[in-house]
């Protein structure tokens, strides 16, 4: 091949099509069907009326057909700074607002803006994949703050790990891959240390809507300055069932907007229209019917601890929003387990090793022991069924 | 603000956008009412059939609201691979193909994958700002390559700017902002060029359905080893008047895309459905609408060279595609000229210093004294008027 940048050649390749090839060109009985536990991806259409409304856009609207501004259509970012702000109980402007092309595009636009080469992430294990991947290819080096089991981040071991070239630190919550919900206390806490030490605090709430509680998920937005620290992102991919239409949010100071609007004009030039027609009618539209899914997704979540109730051998970590995180009992590297799964079980999740590729020091191995379950796209019939399968696996 | 990474900081703003502030609150006469110049995007919507098929597809198709695969769905990639081997002469497999959510997306895409902080690309000038701006934001150094009044790059001048750090050389064709087609003998030039020194060579085609021959634009697909140093770019956005659903294409080595996925799976996932259907169903069923599309566009080029031979103190420099790339007669810097043209004519053009940010060794300050002209979004009345009012201003 012709040049190459060694920071791309050095990341991993997509888990997700990793573990799509593993069951590519395999055949699974008729009586034990794959169960897909491995892409936080709603599986069922979005409701008929939302689609009516995004096919309506395309006959009807011009303008759905043209590119719109690069941070996104000015009626969108309205309505997003109005719910928000009466949501979290705090001031956001529309000028603090933009729309992205999903929210792994809002991660790496504002990430851009923030740390360079050298420069040094602080990413709780374990991590969401896509945020190290664009670390390793920007030349951010990913700094890893190992967790115990509860997998909650500590604040005062977070503290050791900041240098002078420290930028910024990531929370994913509820979290992703590890389930856990962190408590409002805990985040507050992350945002005081990030503003003692003049670093970023990206708070990415893509699976918000499924929190176990309807309370705001912190209280970080009743500060009127949070926009010296706080970078917030959100997906509408998952409460509207819109992960083919691409979009999802970000909320910042309107001075790093002005620095994600260059990045977002080479990347993407703007949001695609359809995914920005249909968040906006599902945000309008859609509260009672989203209330319902949360309900539905807390009941899987249900379904899935009773199930581990019933695995002694298995230990559920994390289990929340769309994720349980579990130790699983095999003598055999995560990565290996989890190709074991698929083979022996018809069950496709993600191996711990995906999640933290790092060697964390003083970390607790729990990469190689523990594996990514995405059960929200599994009904409570099948999560009873998982739990069987695992039982009849279990050594 | 908190902190920042100095090399997004360092590069300029959206031109678009900031062309967009320029007539922001301001009101014209009606017998004088804006005509937009600025940005190259069509301003009709597609065809009622192409409309049709999209929405057919959000109604009826549940595959349009999830995830795709991170390089495009197959049947894309494949009408792809099957039409550009026919269009070109050469072999292009479907696994040397990729869709991205647009052109600059895909030259973002494949540009990570080839250059890092501290390497070296050469753009000829006046360049694409979104190049630049990418390279600026990535610490990569862009090298302007000046051009003499054809607007042609040299090969033999590039040479000269071959460093051990130099990664690839850029390629427009017909070219933003210039307006020129480049002729099949200076691309394969300057492939030979890339090939003898291990460079990449980009070339980006998004006003290819454009030129003014219908034959192939250059032999580069016709050498069995083209993906070797040939990185091919393209857009769907001005064939089909897709501009708002984020549609492009990247053709190179199976093994680049490979690294192309890191990229594109950390920042799109996968590209829009909704405008991948649009895609396939022009491909397949527009390709006679989309040659009466092309005889329009040369037809309002012959307007606008007519226009022109009208006003004898203005220098057409180049002019094909969607663009024409002039030479002012006033004695001011072209950013001043063009927000004048504003108020004093209702026209809204790009200044030149938008396209050549650089002070070229041995460049001619054409950005100084030169506008882009996006003639394509006018009509040939809307180019005679364009015409008549430069004349009614011309010092």
């Amino acid at each position: 091949m012709q040049p190459i940048n060694p920071n791309v050649r050095g990341t991993f390749p997509p888990p997700v099509m990793e573990a799509r090839r593993w069951i590519a060109g395999k055949s699974f009985p008729p009586d034990r069907p794959l169960i897909n536990l491995s892409q936080a991806a709603p599986v069922d259409p979005p409701p008929e009326a939302l689609k009516q409304a995004m096919a309506r856009a395309v006959m009807e609207d011009d303008a759905t057909h043209l590119y719109g501004p690069v941070l996104g259509n000015q009626d969108l970012r309205d309505e997003l700074a109005s719910q928000w702000s009466k949501a979290y109980g705090g001031t956001i402007r529309p000028a603090q607002v933009a729309v992205t092309a999903g929210c792994n595009q809002a991660f790496c636009a504002a990430m851009a803006t923030i740390a360079g080469p050298g420069d040094e992430v602080i990413l709780p294990l374990p991590c969401y994949f896509n945020h190290k991947m664009w670390l390793d290819m920007q030349g951010v080096a990913t700094v890893g703050l190992p967790t115990d089991d509860d997998l909650l981040p500590d604040p005062e071991r977070a503290a050791h790990l900041i240098t002078e070239r420290t930028r910024a630190i990531v929370l994913v919550t509820p979290n992703n891959p590890a389930g856990v919900e962190y408590p409002p206390a805990l985040i507050a806490a992350f945002r005081d240390l990030a503003r003692a030490h003049g670093l970023a605090l990206l708070v990415d709430e893509t699976y918000r809507d499924f929190h176990s509680s309807t309370d705001a998920p912190h209280d970080l937005f009743t500060d009127p300055d949070w926009d010296e620290t706080l970078v917030h992102l959100y997906s509408f991919s998952k409460a509207y069932r819109l992960t083919g239409h691409r979009v999802g949010a970000l909320m910042a100071s309107e001075a790093r907007l002005a620095e994600v609007e260059k990045f977002l004009d080479t990347v993407a030039i703007c949001p695609p229209q359809v995914g920005q027609v249909g968040a906006l009618w599902g945000m309008r539209n859609l509260s009672e019917w989203l209330a319902g899914e949360r309900l539905e997704i807390l009941a899987r979540r249900d379904a899935l601890i009773a199930g581990f109730q019933r695995l002694p051998d298995w230990q559920l970590l994390g289990c929340g929003a769309y994720f349980a995180y579990v130790r699983h009992p095999f003598d055999a590297p995560s990565d290996t387990v989890a190709k074991r799964l698929v083979d022996d079980a018809g069950l496709l999740t993600l191996p711990g090793t995906m999640f933290g590729p790092l060697k964390p020091e003083g970390g607790s191995g729990q990469a190689e022991a523990t594996l990514r379950i995405a059960f929200a796209n599994a009904d409570a019939d099948g999560l009873a069924e998982v739990a069987q399968r695992l039982a009849a696996i279990t050594p």
